[in-house]
């Protein structure tokens, strides 16, 4: 059984800056390897947006952005062989080749198997499935999900359970399995361990979940809009604290409250300068810093280095260290079993047609997730 | 039995970038808890430099430096029951209590029980066993082994096998160890690892002869003098590369050879430029640098965040993580068996008169070490 190509709805950028359009665009059958999924459901994530701004370097336009996706198989190219026609899944912007140098290390997420062509908005042959009117447009962290459809190579794909609703899980695509994984992959944090999460967005949130998970003994959480402390109490957070309190730094804060600092911390923003307060509220000796925010282009971190000869490590996570294919569907099984909710991170659903109101709200701080159910 | 006062000679730092001057000195009795040793044999390094130089911030005179020494309990104190008159000792400027939270966290080895006391230069009780014409001598990171008969706590001790020269394993109270544990205790490099070494004085070196210990597969020398290559290949050197031969940055150049990083870098210099070089030339996913050398005081280090984020580790070590009086006793035991030698390092010997000619070579970068015979 071939595919053919398809017409749909996307909401394509076609550049820097501007809002999102609702386009038909034809998306063509998946070539070998490759398989085409039916959206059900995408988050809008920091992202999604910070390209769309126009201050991502990699930024490519036109594109069809989104990341944070769920949906089912629609079909299958040739050699396909890990997932059929009505699988459900999760695109995975961190694919699991099994086979790289990366993969085969066992040691990081990171596969590097198609990292070239993703980075430059194309599938593994160097070309887009996506087009209008004959002229291609790219696609985005290779998942393109702003999309009712869009092909993904095979290996950049999470089977999960069919009982999970796709609108909820989908956020394991992204945010939330950054922040949760952060914590239980990266970090490996233990119960009666300490712990303070910088940033209560989608991902702090999902890291304080993380570290409760963990049995974290204290969470401490961290930011300066106190209206975040509700749901990170809600969610496990035993201490919530506004730097804007203080005359001091915040980590003299937290080492004093601590004595001595917390066995690990966790950076949620993406601001250099937390990062390095991050680092220096952690226990001399033992403790355990890690950068999940993405800083802006150009900016650096820095500490003086006696902060890590006694003791102190400063390392970073992507995807929450989490490996798509073969970590990711256990996820979705935890969430399955009650172990957490997604539902707290959906502050709103919407339907394409509205995408922009998502980055406004999100833009505006009003969201922590908007879910567009196609 | 009680022990009396004795006077004996010692160098004495009076002020900061003065030369040391021999002196007749008083030396007390062991307090309750302490132990005077007879110091037999004590190397020459870069931090006593670094402190007579007036730069150490912490620096205090006058004083007793030196603290790679070895040496014969002569005296012990009330309560002392795990070393004996007789017995062998390397004093250690990071004891092990065993009782301390950092002790018993059996994460890291740097006991606190009595850093306050020795970081003012005074033994546990706020006093000095040291005195010239009644007016008090300082200690000098708890250990002064450039004096003929020293006093210690009994927890700052590390209790050795009688068989080993002192001459020689005194070098175990400092470089060698902080090179070789940074390696195997800090890194913990396995067989087969590739690894890059910046900076080849004493810790350098040791950090080759550690990561030749480990069975790494690949040992990348570097410095910017041609001279030291020599010795390091003899060690275990597989490369030996002078980033003075190369116009593009050093890491650039580490990566390209080792297609894509080392698993692990090791700073050994003190230079907050190298540290970024040595944390850039690790592997993307899982290369860790550990930072070894001190930085000038108010030096910071950077990166882009990106670096950590994509996997790599940035931690520090201080003594190698060797603890002092539980895993040190088994470096000496490693060195009888064969594992490594000491020589290689022990470029001058001399007696107590000429100690400031051991300043005079190492300013000069003549010696690796030389070492003060009693």
């Amino acid at each position: 059984m071939t595919a053919e190509a398809i017409t749909c709805r996307a909401a394509v950028a076609w550049a820097a800056g501007e809002p999102l359009k609702i386009e038909q665009v034809l998306v063509a059958p998946p070539k070998a390897g490759e398989v085409r999924v039916k959206i059900i459901a995408s988050g809008v994530c920091h992202t999604d947006a910070f390209t769309l701004s126009g201050d991502d370097p990699e930024g490519i336009f036109p594109a069809i952005l989104g990341h944070e996706g769920g949906g089912i198989v629609e079909a299958v190219g040739e050699g396909v062989t890990s997932v059929a026609v009505g699988d459900h899944v999760i695109p995975l912007y961190t694919p699991e080749c099994g086979e790289c140098k990366f993969c085969l290390s066992g040691k990081t997420n990171l596969c590097q198997k198609i990292r070239e062509t993703q980075g430059k908005g194309l599938m593994p042959d160097g070309t887009s499935r996506f087009s209008i009117n004959g002229e291609p447009i790219y696609h985005y962290m290779g998942c393109s999900t702003f999309s009712e459809y869009t092909v993904l190579p095979e290996i950049a794909l999470a089977k999960v359970n069919k009982t999970a609703p796709l609108e909820e899980v989908c956020l394991l695509g992204c945010g939330v399995t950054t922040g949760m994984g952060a914590v239980m992959n990266t970090a490996k944090v233990q119960p009666g361990d300490s712990v303070a999460i910088f940033g209560l967005g989608g991902i702090g949130l999902s890291a304080v979940i993380g570290a409760a998970m963990a049995k974290a003994g204290r969470i401490i959480a961290i930011d300066i809009n106190d209206s975040k402390f509700e749901l990170a109490k809600q969610l496990g957070a035993t201490d919530c604290i506004n730097p804007k309190d203080y005359d001091k730094p915040i980590q003299e804060v937290i080492v004093e409250l601590t004595d001595g600092g917390v066995d690990y911390s966790f950076e949620c923003i993406g601001n250099v300068d937390v990062m390095r307060s991050a680092l220096e509220c952690c226990h001399k000796g033992w403790g355990e810093s890690v950068i999940i925010g993405v800083a802006g282009a150009g900016q650096e971190i820095s500490t003086r280095p006696f902060q890590l000869v006694t003791g102190r490590v400063w390392r970073g996570t992507a995807f929450g260290g989490v490996k798509g294919r073969s970590e990711l569907p256990d996820y979705v099984e935890r969430y399955l079993a009650g172990e957490f909710k997604l539902s707290d991170f959906i502050t709103h659903t919407m339907e394409l047609d509205a995408i922009n109101e998502a980055f406004d709200l999100m833009h505006e701080g009003k969201s922590i997730r908007s879910v567009i159910h196609f």
